[in-house]
């Protein structure tokens, strides 16, 4: 729950719809007459209901798809808490934009169309195939000295998430996956983590693109130092847009309003890693509701990840040991998801199949 | 290592060659000049460096892929080890044939073409498309009362698999899904791991298809009598071809030759369950060079499949609870292995992207 709510933020969250229980048992109902042993799909079982109860049993093969990767930069990256340049944001923007970074080889392999949105990447763009310019400003602040953002600029930038949803819908995109860049982007994750979850910042800060141990340490040291600026002497639970705009990041909000929005507008959201599920526990903390439209992609090996997911309550489907972001890991695990549905939907029963379902 | 083989067996295991360290060295450089964090797709990158191991980097995309389950009954069937009759093996091959199985459905996903081998179902089948007809004999022995098989019909069922890694080759793919069909046939699978790993009986032996607690005790005690009968007084390590005469199955054997065949073929074999796994055992056992090329497809909920992993020295790369056999763990997995070859073959390099990879 948050106190700070643009209007047309509190009409979507307002209308995020919990999915009727009855629909999962409904789909269970149908994998049980499956042929194979009940439940010996495991959690490829709980992934059908899951999706046939946000799309109904109708939802048509192969799924419509979209990566949606949101890019910005940060001012905390003046503080050295990560070992490549800000430029490298900019940089790979533009390999995204012609096709040769993860996320794109990934998502082609995939099927799932590549959506790049400056949120906030401290340069220029031209126009692109892809590129969707919605720059609400040139990356945030400095979250050591200022709030990264100000609640205005929060606002925007989850509008911007908003009007994602809203485009994934109008094109029948049944899953989407979350997908980020900015350098320096685990620092503000790290701090959303430390603040939702209540743990201490040095056991949810990790390497990020590949620090030392000893820049490990700083940046350990910039976040705290961040949170003692924003939040000294305030005990738990903070306002989550409170810590977004203090100490988040352009392109998380984004992604948390991209969720809310997908959840209203019932498309399921295969979260990627650690900066795109500090944004996705932003939006579960502002409203709960949007756990029924969540897939956890993947376990990072970015340790405030798992405190994060254990946090919304949801199990990744993948654990890879990967750590690059972008969106790689929630389009890793859409072949997971569609062959889920591909089961619920093709696999024959016991008595079409004429196989005895009766045990001895 | 075994005094037992067969001269087609002795030629195939002979000519198996281990892939050289400089290979995946080789590999590993090209990805780390790829346009990401070095390392940061994790066991992604593993599994590229070990396909372009084994098959160059002019592998070509998509790749052919082929699930073959092997099916065959078991004497141990009448000893009320499984909660399903005998018939079930037959009509679950019917169903095969139809494409209605689960393994059907994801094979279909992941464009993997099926293959059902049968080769020692209790019953007879008319010639049908995607049905290989090499029947051994109709079923095993009930491994209670004498070995499961002679030492001729052992070496036939491995000498099928061969075959089948033959016709792989010839059909030009590059990863392979192992698969099986047997009612009864997570016992012989305890068996063999309990005598290769080691371990009792009891920690190996699991609910399979779904026996209640009473029953799973009587499955227990039932594998205990059969190792009781043909190993007792005997210390390990056993000879592989041993055990699988004894207390194995015609599909398992198969599984085991197959594995040897398509080492030799220098196809890779992505692994199923704890069915296929105590089959890989086995031929990791008799020539522990086929290691170089397999995945193991997923980690399975029968408690025995772990110490089975452990024993080759595979790790998992899904987890997902999933206990139904046929392949499904395996050709699940397909899309992850194939996805890391494309990363391989698709990513940009730092230089080709113009960004920057001198960290700071």
């Amino acid at each position: 729950m948050t106190k700070h709510l643009s209007p047309t933020l509190k009409e979507t969250v307002e209308n995020i719809k919990s999915l009727d229980p009855g629909l999962f048992i409904e789909a269970q109902k149908h994998l049980d007459n499956l042929t194979k042993p009940q439940g010996s799909l495991g959690r490829v079982e709980e992934i059908a209901a899951r999706m046939i109860a946000i799309h109904s049993p109708e939802i048509e093969l192969p799924l419509k798809k979209g990566s949606y990767v949101f890019a910005a930069d940060h001012g905390v990256a003046s503080e050295a808490v990560s070992p490549y340049p800000k430029e490298v944001t900019t940089q790979m923007v533009l390999n995204f934009l012609r096709g040769g970074a993860a996320i794109n080889v990934l998502s082609r392999a995939h099927n799932s169309e590549v959506s790049v949105i400056d949120v906030g990447v401290d340069a220029e763009f031209e126009d692109a195939p892809g590129l969707i310019r919605r720059k609400v400003r040139c990356g945030s602040k400095n979250m050591v000295h200022e709030a990264a953002m100000s609640l205005e600029e929060t606002y925007a930038a989850m509008e911007v998430g908003l009007e994602m949803a809203t485009a994934a819908k109008k094109k029948g995109q049944k899953l989407v996956a979350t997908g980020e860049m900015g350098i320096g982007n685990t620092t503000p994750a790290s701090a959303i983590t430390a603040l939702l979850t209540n743990q201490p910042v040095a056991s949810v800060t990790g390497r990020g693109a590949g620090l030392d141990n000893p820049a490990t340490q700083r940046k350990v040291a910039t976040i705290e130092s961040a949170i003692a600026k924003h939040f000294d002497g305030q005990g738990g639970p903070f306002d989550p847009i409170d810590v977004l705009r203090c100490v988040g990041g352009l392109e998380i909000a984004a992604i948390a309003g991209f969720v809310l929005g997908c959840a209203r507008q019932q498309i399921a959201v295969a979260v990627d890693g650690f900066i795109s599920t500090s944004a996705v526990a932003i939006a579960y903390a502002i409203e709960p509701k949007v756990k029924d439209y969540l897939f956890a992609g993947h376990c990072s090996v970015e340790p405030g990840h798992l405190a994060l997911l254990s946090y919304i309550g949801i199990e990744p489907i993948l654990s890879l040991r990967m750590r690059l972001g972008e969106g790689t890991g929630a389009v890793m695990a859409m072949p997971v998801i569609e062959a889920a549905v591909r089961v619920y939907k093709e696999m024959a029963t016991f008595a079409s199949a004429g196989v005895t379902s009766e045990t001895i």
